[in-house]
């Protein structure tokens, strides 16, 4: 693992928010399969900070440059790397993160575990930043996954206290998810937009940020993927989306709710539907067992408040190991999620892609 | 991955619920570390059912036989392979689970998966009897991170509504944790001990389940630990995890909770204590940036009620695909919760010393 | 790696030569393959010591047990393990290699991989022995191969300075190489034999030892499996065999004699019978870019004269680092090619499934 | 693996031969390493072609552009990544190729492998040009192995008849082995260098080529680097040398000759001086039981003739499947022996430097 996943369908991610460029390496793609980089470009913005009132006011232009692994449209087979250069990087506003690490941040661990040797500069390889290539990956692979017939989307399940609706897990569509992951501020029930809005701005007036939940669902995936134990959905799922610096907890259909359910309600009373088996209710979330059902993909994360806040913190010098306070200057999102739901989207993306490989072997 | 885990110290576990027998092979363990075989049988103990009235009556021996890896009660540094023979297993129970799957469980899916060929007596390969061989691994992995500081402990978080306390995330004692790990209903505070029981023997009674949480903790860990992005501890740590057959999320230090808090409060201010830099709170859990950060590691895991009730319930037969009911008759657990927690300890001990030997080598 | 390969295809072998058992774990066949176990007891006994002249007169059953992933005589498509237990093992034969490790054996290093806790006995977990899982292993693999219409056989060619015929390599036959993969000692023109075996009885009689090349050749491989740089044919199959204790060298199609020739003479000129493109030499081996061209596979390795040879060599003493005499008493075998044929041919078989598995999915 | 190779250091290699760039990711590299990027210069450029006679006038520039992973000269512990943009590429050159495909090339297996999809244009990912990022990963890899005391050389063992002499294989030196790898026709004895030059000179007078054998040796390898079966030094290095494209057989040590030693002969006797365990003679190339005994790493390797010769060949028409004759055009190496001197050492860094890694922990 560390900054390469997969097995089938390896993902290589290098970059560091103020280095020369960041970027991502895709081996074990299918060939022949047609990449649409207007559909990429769509998704890179959807993440790029600047585009919506919720994050911060930083552009980056998030232009990826593709130096292999695709001709004419197509995808060769062999590995397709992108790279994004970093421009628009004020340097001086992490002057002293160097030695007094934000509270919440990888500063302090990132700092122990290169024995000082990493490149701190705007959080470094642990940037958010970082998410842009995953963004990148996934854009390429859910084109792959839709044509055969799998859409993935998400939706801001939360923000603070403010709810959205969540998916109906047995009858969400291909074309509802289509629909939700082509927006900046992706909502089954537009009516919390306001509110969640208010509640970002609101923290950004007290020099504060509020978290929130993602909610993902994919359909059209074929029962049969996936392997037992550790190959399992949501072992691949988890261990993918836990790359996203901001995530504090992952659930699977009925999730954390289910602990406090009865066997007699959470299990999924199976049907027949035109001949097709089916489950009547989807507790499960599309998994049985690591592998999936044939039935929506259900799952939840949880993202903690943006950790890079305005008002003074508590921290400590490293190199003198006394107290310090921080200010934090720059710009940075006083709420993550809306940003974060295409990185939520790309990496369940990824995962499926590199199961359907596994089941089916390396060109589909 | 699959029935294999791990880089640096590598997991595979095999067998099937009523096959000859189910087993594990560690490979990469360092060499001459002491393991103290009646801890092991300690722990192997706790999971076996039959040995508390929330669990089946079943019993199972559950003896390992240790085939090597071991000499002279040292590891050699060679592969540890332990076996545990299949006895007392009543495959007429069974009998018409081939043909109408178990709802919530992995029969469909195994099927599908396996296209008719799996052993699906008692779950087969997808059984939580598989969790036997996990425990035993993490009960060596337990023994060796013990000897370099490390203490692993769980508590029953939750049954059905009721709750336990939950860890002092900054305070957490190695003590404490020995204490919780030697234990079969293993709870910070006592009292909730007979509610829980009670809620239990109530869905028994309905021919009903019960699910719950399980905090599991670890404290002593060295700051540095993990890699970024993949290689991060909730990476590894949630792709082991939910390898445990009835897990339906994962949450780290605050976790879903986060998703409610504001920066001010969720950001954990560094301070400085004998020289030794800490946090003053821990709602990050332990790990910053997927590097564990020298606080307590905290993680949660929510368990789904037991698939297996002795309710008539709805299902399909496989091979005519027609709708059908179900009676499963066997013995089983109305609530997995207890015996579920030395299971999450054992996961979390693998998966902690997969890092340590990462950072530290071989031999660390 | 480690004792663990494979990325498709999981093959984690276990066990030390005078421990309890040795054995292996196969994760990741297809299911529903049939597996006649009598023959994999064929190729089991010939690598068993004590069935040809050439050997050691030490015998072991090396009767393998199933514990899992085979029902009725099919894969499962669950992790296959299976174990050998030790016996016949007369430890006293190998007391003062402890501390006096013996020429061109692991005693040495093996000492220092594992700071002086591996299990010297009989080589531990380095000894020959541990061939006997890789060929069960093998004779699985190869099974499942023949039922897509590849085969696999390999024959002695060189003891000492005796050579056998070569592989015709663009017309071998599957039913060549089934007939070599049946018997102990194979050679494609038999009338080397009684040179051989006098070469190795001189060696036994002197106190010494003779090594020599096998040939082996696969027939029936689809084009196209494989993956380019590091997936490659050679790759893969190079690291899987060089896992055999006594290789030394590993050359595929004309090999080191490549070296020698004009590209002119070594370039295999395509050509096209019965609408197939075939090429009408084979110098390449079946092996293009790393990827099969359809053409046989041919691959050689040299195994070293066995390094346990009853006179008395220099060594040293371990613990006082002085030099020191060895004795090797025991029973050993002056040449261990004929024994090391089906073990060469299992490796390719993993290898060549791990392929075909990479290629067409799970369930090919 | 396939074009990713490692678990403890991660190398990501990709692009196309005339596509936009190719390039590598090295992830898992110790942070706080000096590099010198003159050194890695000199290395890509005795690679490069155009730079001696016995390669193709066709000049590269191959000046690599580090992108991260490198902070003031120093690793920072995040994945290495540099690209190396392809220019003076006559497209032209390899306009029939598509449909005609190179004998002894992977036009036709790629062909087959990707199923047409492939970017063929001068060999696309397949092309020798994709060992130049392989020089990049090995010359940052040297420099780390050089600063614990490993050095890595290798010469010209024989181009076509011509031989040099061999390494000494007990006391090459790290002085000797570091002088060969600043050079661009390294030989122990130069006195072998004009008939090798002569022959590659025919060989192109007569629209040929020919092949030959580079021997490479490390010194100051620790005792006790690599893992038993499967992890040993000989796969590990055996599976990223047959990632460079022209190899068709490897030896370690005395390699495919012991084939005809007898066990007194070949077997190293151990002795003792100033304390430290060595071998009287290395047969054994410094591995046993592969693991490394502290003297001299000796590999040899086959490359055969550049397949790319400007005579006329036998091939046939991928679309039609009819004979056809092909005349390969563009400018060709009539030899690739002294190119790929510095990939070989370069392989055996990567390879050595995962092996310390994986002993002594991720910062060494």
């Amino acid at each position: 693992m560390s900054s390469t996943w997969g097995e089938h369908l390896k993902l290589s991610i290098f970059g560091e928010s103020h280095g020369t460029a960041i970027g991502v390496t895709l081996d074990g793609l299918p060939a022949g399969q047609p990449i649409d980089l207007a559909e990429v470009a769509l998704q890179m913005a959807r993440r790029a900070p600047g585009s919506d009132p919720t994050a911060t006011t930083r552009k980056e232009a998030d232009v990826p440059e593709i130096l292999s692994g695709l001709l004419n449209g197509l995808t060769t087979g062999a590995p397709l790397c992108a790279t994004i250069r970093n421009t628009n990087t004020r340097s001086g506003d992490y002057k002293n993160i160097d030695a007094i690490p934000r509270p919440s941040h990888a500063d302090f661990t990132g700092n122990i575990r290169y024995n000082g040797f990493e490149d701190a500069r705007g959080g470094g390889h642990f940037s958010g930043r970082l998410t842009a290539p995953l963004v990148f990956a996934g854009s390429i692979c859910r084109q792959i996954l839709r044509s055969y017939g799998i859409a993935i989307g998400a939706h801001i399940q939360s923000i603070a206290e403010t709810q959205d609706e969540k998916f109906n897990p047995v009858s969400v569509s291909a074309g509802a998810l289509d629909a939700l992951s082509s927006v900046s501020f992706p909502l089954i029930n537009p009516t919390a937009e306001a509110v969640m809005r208010q509640a970002v701005e609101d923290a950004r007036m007290a020099g504060d940020s509020v978290g929130g939940v993602i909610e993902c669902a994919a359909a059209g995936i074929p029962a049969g993927l996936g392997s037992p134990v550790f190959g399992g959905a949501e072992n691949k799922i988890a261990s993918i989306l836990f790359g996203i610096p901001a995530l504090r907890g992952i659930e699977f259909g009925t999730g954390f709710a289910a602990a406090c359910m009865r066997g007699s309600e959470h299990n999924d009373p199976f049907t027949v539907q035109d001949g097709k088996i089916l489950t009547k209710t989807n507790h499960h979330g599309g998994i049985l067992g690591g592998i999936t059902s044939g039935m929506p993909l259900i799952v939840r994360v949880a993202c903690k408040p943006t950790p890079s806040i305005s008002r003074e913190q508590q921290s400590v010098d490293l190199k003198s190991r006394t107290p310090a306070t921080l200010v934090i200057r720059g710009r940075h999102d006083p709420c993550i999620v809306p940003r974060a739901v295409p990185v939520v989207e790309s990496a369940v993306a990824v995962a499926l892609l590199e199961m359907l490989i596994e089941m089916r072997g390396v060109n589909l």
